[in-house]
């Protein structure tokens, strides 16, 4: 792939509510430091937001012992909404009260580089089909599992954006009938994210916890706070046979699954990647979402998709924004 | 697009359980003739099959008043289950007893063009996408609405075919949980096509009717066969106001507007297309469908997608299959 023998650096910028991150990431996907992070503190403004953006790309580069002529091109990931095509932060929820800030063509501006612009969960995704999970595959979907669920999918090395850049919103795939299913955070009813983000795995925890009537650890925290009673407790106390806490990891898995299923029935990818705090809880949860795939996804893909955890950890949208900003140089090079 | 002052024709060839049928296709996407048809009959065995494509492809030619010389390029639409990249049928239930059959090097080899192969419903899609109801669009996802309900999506003029040929299943798009949901022909439960593929329609309609303690038309048909009780009567009754069938046929837009949903959020299309006879219905079904969109879909996407009913009838499959010979062809051309 590399003709030249002069080795290329990106940067990949992954920009969140609270703090935004970069690094310098070789040709080879590895980032040469880990992530610099200043605060993003969205309520300063969007003019100070785009400078801080330029200041931690700078940081990372100087961190990286590089300067900037070493960087062939940039890349910058930011939550929804947004408009992928056009650059634009819209206005997310988490970043207000920026409002149609213009990132890709600031930052281009900036720095002189070609830059990319994508989606953060979309990031993630391509930096685990990149060099992580799925660094072998043709195509995969990631669910990123957190205080809700996110996604994003990859089929021939291309990012499915949306045509409103809402591709791979997999929080709000619906399991559930409207009228038969949990309310979610967006006032719908029935989406995977109302059933397995962090934040409905407790609620779900507290329900069971009323009406339980066998013996469980989870009964010392029947008052406890979101902060006690968390899903890292859930599934420690399910490791340790605690047969409630197995109940609700298990119907967590269930309800992934019938997340994947419906990606396998819509995209037919590869592999399905599990990503985000959740999946830390490795190999037992991974079987399980595995067995629930093959019982309830349609028979034939569902036989032989893979069912992986993530690889890259919190870094992947860093990885993966760099990863955008090197398929953005090879898509414009003669020799690809 | 077009350098040269030949025109170019490219053979569609459909191929279905009971016919299969062929055209000459122009360049523009318009067929030269109505499609030959041919009796498949399968159980005569897959070598007589593959004869009987040929021949169709002759008869289609003939009937275009050309000779082979003149076609550019061949598309072959075979119904699942198959193996879109190797070319081959696998053993779809409607086509017993053929096993792995080589159509897309059959075809190849006999005629000495370039052939592309493609899954029936992806084929109608990409009719849709190239000259019917999605021509001006990125990005489109195609419902077919028959004894079952199929599905093919296209995304900046690739078709997602799937790792495993899957892609575009929509029927087994689950809209309800598999506790709670109707059983599906395919043997699991909460499949979309358990709810709106027209078998659903009917059966769903004489539940209600079981129920219903209204005045209806559809009173009269308590008894009636399958043969009588169609989707075109539930239909024609819910146009003329009776209340129980309005009642059925919103509720089947309901559903679809569900299966719509799902699709929104995991790839976010431009247009959202309705074909096969329930669609032939016209706009009120359309404005149903369109309504809930925007009621159950997220928000951001559904204030956009494009709700339409499908322009090419039951030709879209041979027009869409001459339009992937042509997308194979400009593919490897080196001006495209």
């Amino acid at each position: 792939m590399s003709a030249g023998s002069t080795p290329r650096y990106y940067v990949g910028l992954d920009v969140g509510g609270t703090t935004m991150k970069a690094a310098v990431v070789s040709d080879a996907g590895r980032p040469l430091t880990p992530p610099v992070a200043l605060a993003t503190r969205p309520e300063r403004g969007q003019e100070a937001g785009l400078q801080t953006m330029a200041e931690t790309i700078r940081q990372a580069v100087t961190a990286a012992g590089l300067s900037l002529e070493a960087i062939t091109a940039i890349g910058v990931a930011t939550p929804g909404l947004m408009d992928i095509r056009a650059g634009l932060i819209l206005d997310p929820p988490n970043l207000k009260p920026w409002k149609n800030v213009p990132v890709r063509d600031y930052i281009r501006n900036t720095f002189g580089k070609p830059t990319a612009y994508q989606n953060d969960a979309n990031a993630a995704a391509f930096g685990e089909f990149w060099v992580g999970a799925a660094r072998d595959c043709r195509s995969m979907v990631l669910f990123t599992l957190g205080t809700g669920v996110g996604g994003g999918i990859i089929i021939d090395d291309r990012i499915i954006e949306g045509e409103h850049s809402h591709g791979g919103e997999l929080g709000h795939l619906r399991i559930a009938l409207p009228e038969q299913g949990r309310l979610c955070g967006c006032g719908a009813r029935g989406c995977l994210e109302a059933y397995a983000s962090a934040t409905a795995v407790v609620r779900r925890t507290r329900e069971a916890l009323a009406a339980w009537r066998g013996p469980t650890r989870l009964r010392d925290y029947f008052t406890a706070t979101d902060a006690e009673l968390t899903t890292r407790l859930i599934f420690d106390l399910a490791d340790n046979g605690d047969e409630l806490a197995l109940h609700i990891v298990d119907e967590t898995a269930y309800y992934l699954a019938l997340g994947a299923a419906a990606v396998i029935a819509v995209v037919d990818p590869e592999m399905i990647v599990f990503g985000g705090g959740m999946a830390e809880a490795g190999e037992s949860f991974r079987a399980r979402i595995d067995t629930y795939v093959r019982r309830f996804g349609l028979p034939y893909p569902s036989k032989q998709v893979r069912i992986a955890l993530a690889q890259l950890g919190p870094d992947a949208g860093v990885i993966g924004a760099a990863g955008c900003a090197r398929q953005l140089v090879l898509s414009h090079s003669p020799s690809h």
